[in-house]
C-alpha cells in the first residue's frame, strides 16, 4: 500500500509492507498549497509513479488534502471516533490505474459548544493506539496543538490550542519580540515561565519585557520565557488528574512539552516519528478496498 | 503653566490657566520616536513657543518622554503614589527661559513579583481622581491596558494587560485573520466574545475561526469576536467585587469596555478626555517651581 500523510505545506509518502512496515518512503516540499491549479492527480502521480508501476494498486491519503483547499473536501466526521469508524468513513477519489481513498478529518464541541476540526492528527494518533492503550491523552505540539482524549481505544473528544501560532505573532508582531534573539528553546527560562502559574496570559506575556527591563530575566532568555509562559497556559487547561500523556511530534518541541508537563506534575512519553505512516498502515488495514 | 502629555507616537500641549482650566491646546505626530537625534528640546520650543513668548515658565511633561528612549530617563517611582508623591519626585530638565519639569512613571510587583511599568498613565488617573473620589478601579484600555487600583486617594497598585497589542498581532500574523473583514466594533458579536467565559484563552480563539468554519459566526463578526474574547479575560482577571470601574481613554473603545464590564456583573463609568492635562495641572499645582 502507498500512504501519504499530505499537509499544508508538505507532501510525505511511505510505501507499506501488509504487515504495516516502512518498506520505502519520499517527501517533497509540495504541500497543498504549493499544488497549482488542483493538479492534485498529477503530484500524486509523479511522486509515487515509481511504486504504483512496481504493482501498488491501494493508495490512502491524510492531512489537509482532504480540506476545502485540498483534492476533494471531506466531510468532518464526529467523535467519538476510532480506526473502525474512520476506515467504513473513507472517502473515494477517482485515479487511473490505482484505488485512491481520503481519510476524513474529525470534529468535536467543547463544552461551550464551540467547534473543534483536525485534518491529519487522527491519522497520527491512531498510528500510536498500540503505545497510548485504551485510555490516555496524545498531545501533538505545534503551531494548532491538538491535545486528544482517548477512551475505550477511540478518540473520545479534543480540543485544540493556537500556542505555537500565537507565540509566533506576539513574537514578531509586538512589542514583546523587540528584544528576543533567542530561540524559544532554553530550558530553564522555558521552565521558569511554565512555572508562573494560573493567571491572567495577557497579564503574565507583559511580564516577559518588564523583567527584561528591570535586569531579572536576560533578553537572550525572553523568547523561551514566552513560549514557557504559553505552553504552560495550554497544559494547565489540557492536563487531566493521572492521565499519561503521549507526545507525538519533532523530537524538539516534544522534549520542551515533556519538560513542562513533569513540571506540572503529569507524566509524559514521546513517542516515535512515523505515527501517520503507522495510522495509515491501521487504517488501511480495516479498508474495504475495491 | 504649559503641560505636556508627550508620548511614544504623540505631543499633546495644554496651556493651562492657574485653577487648572484648558486655555488653549496642540497636538502634533511629534511622538518621542519621531524626534530626530535626541532634539527634544527644539521640538517642544518649536511647538509652544508662541505660548513661552507670551511669558509661560513652567512646563511639565508627562509621558515616555521619560523612558530611556525619551529626553531624559525618570526612575520610577514605587507604588502606591499619589499626587503628593509624584510632585516630590519630579525631575528638572535644563532648559532656556523656563524651568521644565518630568513626572516620573511608576512601578510595581505583581502577587508572582513580576515587576510593572507604567509612563503617562499616573498622570491621566491622577486628572480624574475627584471623579474616581478615593476608591475604585481605574481602567486604560489600549494596546498596553492599564488597571490601577485607587485606595485612600493614592495609585496602591496596577496591572498591564496586552490586549490591544495582542489582538492586532493574532489579527495580522495568524490564521484568524484571514477570515476577519471587520473592524473589531460589532456590540453583539463582541459580547459573544466576552460571555465565552473563563478557560483557557489558547484554545479559545480558535473558536474565532472554528465557528466560521461551520457558518456559526458570520466572516464580518469574527474579529469583534476574538477581540470579546481578549477583552473579557482582561475584564474577568481585573475586576474586583463591588468595586466601580472608572474608564479612561479614546470613546469608542472605553464604550466597548463599558458594554463587557457590565455585561460581566461590574459598574463601569466613562471619565472625559484630556484627562492628562487635568493631572498635569494636578501635580503641577502641588510641585515646587524654582
Amino acid at each position: 500500500m502507498i500512504a501519504v500523510d499530505w499537509g499544508t505545506s508538505s507532501f510525505r509518502a511511505y510505501r507499506l509492507a501488509a504487515d504495516g512496515q516502512v518498506i520505502a518512503r519520499h517527501a517533497a516540499s509540495l504541500g497543498i498549497l504549493q499544488v497549482p491549479f488542483g493538479r492534485f492527480a498529477e503530484v500524486l502521480r509523479a511522486e509515487t509513479g515509481t511504486w504504483l508501476a512496481d504493482g501498488e494498486t491501494r493508495v490512502l491519503l491524510s492531512g489537509m488534502v482532504g480540506s476545502r483547499q485540498g483534492w476533494v473536501e471531506a466531510p468532518y466526521l464526529p467523535c467519538p471516533a476510532g480506526a473502525a469508524e474512520i476506515a467504513a468513513a473513507l472517502i473515494d477519489i477517482p485515479f487511473d490505474g490505482a484505488s485512491v481513498k481520503l481519510v476524513p478529518g474529525l470534529c468535536d464541541r467543547d463544552a461551550s459548544g464551540t467547534p473543534e476540526v483536525m485534518r491529519g492528527e487522527e491519522t497520527q494518533i491512531l498510528g500510536v493506539l498500540d503505545r497510548i492503550g485504551t485510555d490516555g491523552l496524545a498531545c501533538l505540539p505545534g503551531s494548532h496543538a491538538k491535545w486528544a482524549r482517548i477512551a475505550g481505544g477511540r478518540i473520545a473528544s479534543f480540543q485544540t490550542f493556537l500556542s505555537g501560532e500565537a507565540f509566533a505573532a506576539l513574537r514578531s508582531g509586538t512589542i514583546l519580540g523587540r528584544m528576543m534573539t533567542d530561540a524559544p528553546t532554553d530550558l530553564p527560562a522555558f521552565l521558569r515561565g511554565v512555572a508562573r502559574g494560573e493567571g491572567a496570559l495577557l497579564h503574565q506575556i507583559f511580564g516577559a519585557r518588564s523583567l527584561a527591563l528591570f535586569g531579572e530575566l536576560a533578553e537572550a532568555e525572553t523568547a523561551s520565557y514566552l513560549s514557557g509562559l504559553l505552553i504552560g497556559h495550554e497544559i494547565r487547561a489540557a492536563l487531566l488528574p493521572d492521565v499519561p500523556v503521549f507526545l507525538i511530534g519533532a523530537a524538539p518541541l516534544c522534549a520542551l512539552y515533556a519538560a513542562a508537563i513533569r513540571a506540572l506534575g503529569g507524566t509524559a512519553e514521546i513517542l516515535a516519528e512515523d505515527a501517520a505512516a503507522f495510522g495509515l498502515a491501521s487504517i488501511g488495514a480495516t479498508a474495504q478496498w475495491a
